[in-house]
């Protein structure tokens, strides 16, 4: 039957019956005749606790000794996933990131994994019949200091654990039951997709999803891994993240996304001079401010340009400040920010293939009433930046036309 | 100016505020001149919480994983000290138990120290300047599996520790301010001891001072470690635990201690047949009941004998079983089991040398009406049986007639 991965998250182990809940999902996979290896987060807020802990003591704390602290809370989640496993009379043995030898580079608080050393050791503690317990989010360094992997950590341990002991599925339980065509709370007829490609899924990660971290389907991508995202309360199938098949019968659009809160940055009335832009961009940068969807307008003449960009709300005041210092430096700036922007997208890597998908979504918005602010694409996404006040109604007009609630044959399983 | 030990227990690091006060500490001696190594305890009574989530998940946990749980505690406080001390401006480093290689051998629970592999790292931290924050209480076995080192485990890496690293000196920072010559809320004269050699400390702490764990004073003792008890909360000098001097003017009796919470088990009737006594004591020693002062009374005509004991009043079920299910298996044998039984200690090297000590204690008692149920001896110590309820009595009179209240100038320092 083979070796399955199963990794659950904060809301699935934050108190002792759900514990025990996990413990008897690892159970019945191990009495079903697989190997398995469980990967868990700490506890609920666990976390959030411990990071309140650290504010106490100081406002700024080190990134070592944070990592230090904080993966305790993993620590403690698979010393009591084992009691559970035990209690209810099957073997069981957990493993801290350094225990598996999960070695990492970077810097703390969001390092990569390099490796994992002990495979070896955990190979052999499933065959001797061992429910293998795995402290997700967390590894260490070359010099032995405790590292953790920062936002999705632990579904990125999943995934590398099952890259690694050659597992056919890393199972991610969690508080949703699967990736839907779009957000149910917005559109109450999205659809629970059978199946959807990693590019897909890094797509809708990046664009609003946030079911799965992208690191992890980068890595499940990159190694093969098929990715099991399902609920931890119930028994129904999830939804299946997986290698791109040459389908025929290609799907054009998988599924659609809403991000929100965003602001646009406008920069009027810059010199069009060589390395101005560039310089624009590299302060924002230092400043850790994500940019998107670059536009800039070459006025009549040449001589000056406007430039606007995306970001994110949180960001505004770190953007605000690093452009008013750029106008005040730059005779005839003007700067404004607008907030309340959303953008909403369709993905699918049909549209490699298929023309048309942008027409039949700007007519569905035009139908809907629904001013487009801008428009970008790439590959297989196509993206409008709408006001936020109108962005469920545009998510629902995008997701009726392209009729994402219907699951045709091709969407239940990948062709190949 | 040398190296120097500081272990602050849980009662010395359970909040934000204390924390950064044994940080300060740490600070203070290192600017002093030394070259600081700091060992912590988790904070307060997080251990009791870690031990309750893992009572909500089985009533028989794992060892090896309740190992794995309750590391996390001084996993915690360590990275937080370390904040504590950047936050005031000085280097420190964090290491657990595993990351100063402190490996152990024995059971889960109560791991005993083989050896500190990780020396070199360090004494590299401590010259180049940081405070180095170890965990306490935890170590590494040869699978590394996480360990703890059992009650008083934190004292025992901290006396480890600096007979490792060479230190001059063990801090042990605690709620109390040092060693007295008796329970000061008991006996209200009692006297804080400048020093105490480690033979009479390992004989008080078996005998009810409840200050300092065994184990940590006998690694003080072969390694020749000087152990300095004091407060975590006043600069008050506290009590040197060390090595002894052959003073000539010896001081015969150091300190009295009162050990309560006893019963006396009693066994009547036991044919005088070879074998049958041990035959008991297996029995008993099988169900983990520490058995004390024992006496064997053989009747005239020796057909039969009586046995009896003192047991802690925690192990009175165990051994009212076990002794019962003797009397059933011997014709003629009954059981008595007497509670609320205490017992008087006195103890002092200079015994070895002077004699005389026990008759001043038996009229001191005499005197005060009390009534003596047995008597036990050793090179050092002078023990009674009394009622618990002339406990408190018992040790007033016995402390007030070998003058413990007095500092004598041969008690301020060892002379050698």
């Amino acid at each position: 039957m083979g070796m399955i991965v199963q990794k659950f998250g904060g809301s699935s182990v934050k108190n002792a019956d759900l514990i025990h809940r996990a413990a008897r999902r690892a159970i019945r996979a191990k009495i079903d005749g697989h190997q398995v290896v469980v990967v868990v987060s700490a506890m609920g807020d666990y976390t959030d606790q411990l990071v309140d802990l650290a504010n106490q003591i100081t406002d700024r704390p080190n990134r070592r000794e944070m990592d230090q602290l904080l993966s305790t809370g993993e620590q403690i989640s698979i010393a009591l996933m084992a009691m559970a496993i035990h209690h209810a009379g099957h073997d069981a043995i957990s493993l801290t990131g350094g225990q598996i030898g999960l070695k990492t580079y970077g810097a703390f608080g969001r390092a990569r994994i390099r490796e994992i050393t002990q495979k070896t050791r955990m190979l052999q503690l499933l065959s001797e019949g061992n429910i293998v317990i795995v402290a997700g989010f967390q590894g260490v360094d070359e010099s032995a200091n405790v590292t953790t992997l920062g936002r999705g950590g632990s579904d990125t341990t999943a995934v590398a654990l099952a890259a690694a002991l050659g597992a056919d599925t890393c199972e991610i339980y969690t508080d949703v039951d699967g990736i839907y065509t779009a957000d149910p709370r917005i559109v109450p007829e999205a659809r629970k997709l059978p199946f959807i490609y990693y590019d897909e899924m890094l797509e809708l990660a990046s664009l609003g999803a946030q079911v799965m971290h992208s690191r992890s389907i980068e890595l499940g991508k990159n190694y093969g891994v098929t990715i099991h995202v399902r609920s931890s309360y119930t028994d129904a199938k999830g939804t299946d993240i997986v290698k791109e098949a040459s389908d025929l019968q290609q799907v054009i659009v998988r599924g659609a996304a809403l991000k929100k809160d965003l602001g646009r940055v406008e920069i009027t009335g810059v010199p069009n001079r060589p390395g101005l832009a560039s310089d624009i961009f590299k302060r924002v940068a230092e400043q850790g401010v994500i940019v998107d969807d670059i536009i800039q307008v070459i006025h009549e003449g040449g001589k000056t340009a406007d430039i606007s960009f995306t970001i994110d709300s949180a960001d505004k005041r770190d953007a605000d400040a690093v452009c008013s210092t750029f106008a005040k430096d730059t005779p005839g700036v003007a700067i404004k920010i607008r907030e309340g922007i959303a953008k909403i997208s369709v993905v699918g890597v049909g549209m490699r293939t298929h023309t048309g998908v942008a027409s039949r979504m700007f007519e569905a918005l035009h139908k809907a009433n629904i001013n487009i602010e801008n428009i970008s694409t790439s590959e297989i996404v196509i993206s409008v930046l709408v006001k936020a006040d109108d962005a469920p109604a545009a998510l629902r007009a995008v997701h009726a036309t392209f009729e994402l609630a219907v699951e045709t044959p091709e969407q239940i399983a990948p062709m190949s």
